[in-house]
């Protein structure tokens, strides 16, 4: 059965504040640099073919220095900043797409405000 | 090799009008009533195993009334309307997230402004 999770507050991706949605739970990401995961689309829900999750990286941080085996498509939904991919930083911000290949080094990083993104990945990621 | 696909205008997800991205192409969807395709990320990125695709629906009009094996993640970015799931219809806008189960009845119908949203699908839908 399908399901609707509803974004807390009815402002819509373009209003102020950090993002949440009702019966997702918030879980912190990246030790000690506040960034934040929440889950949209998952197990959860009964999804077995892909999973969208949501981040959230406060100002002037970024996400670990990733490189793994599954790839990621990413929508940014708010702020702006950066995204290495390979060896190349790209500036990116609200509504740019980014896919990153499978063991393609990366990191996203927020200039002065927060940046979120949507980042789906293949079922139980390596 | 990784991408990133640039929203045109450096408006953001939040700035008016329709939404296109550099180096993807706009395909027409549902015969006649207006509704507009992009594929974000998908086959032309390498992407193995998800597609990301944004649908915009015009005003007053519908998705097709769709029921079929695969599943979708879906986030609204713009706008407000209604998805019927099954036999119930909720009300949806900028920010909600809903998840399409396999062989589920869907149609997603945008209120007085466009409504754009993201899905999900897995590689090669049936």
């Amino acid at each position: 059965m399908g399901a609707v999770h509803k974004l807390r507050g009815a402002r819509g991706l373009a209003g102020d504040g950090p993002l949440r949605w009702d019966g997702v739970t918030l879980e912190g990401y990246t030790d000690g640099r506040g960034a934040t995961k929440q889950v949209l689309i998952g197990p959860a829900d009964g999804a077995a073919h892909f999973v969208v999750r949501y981040f959230e990286i406060p100002p002037g941080s970024a996400s670990t220095l990733d490189e793994h085996a599954h790839d990621h498509g990413v929508v940014i939904v708010r702020g702006r900043g950066t995204v290495l991919l390979g060896s190349t930083e790209h500036a990116i911000m609200s509504g740019d797409v980014v896919y990153v290949a499978p063991e393609e080094r990366h990191q996203f990083r927020a200039a002065e405000e927060p940046l979120g993104f949507l980042c789906v990945v293949p079922p139980r990621p390596s």
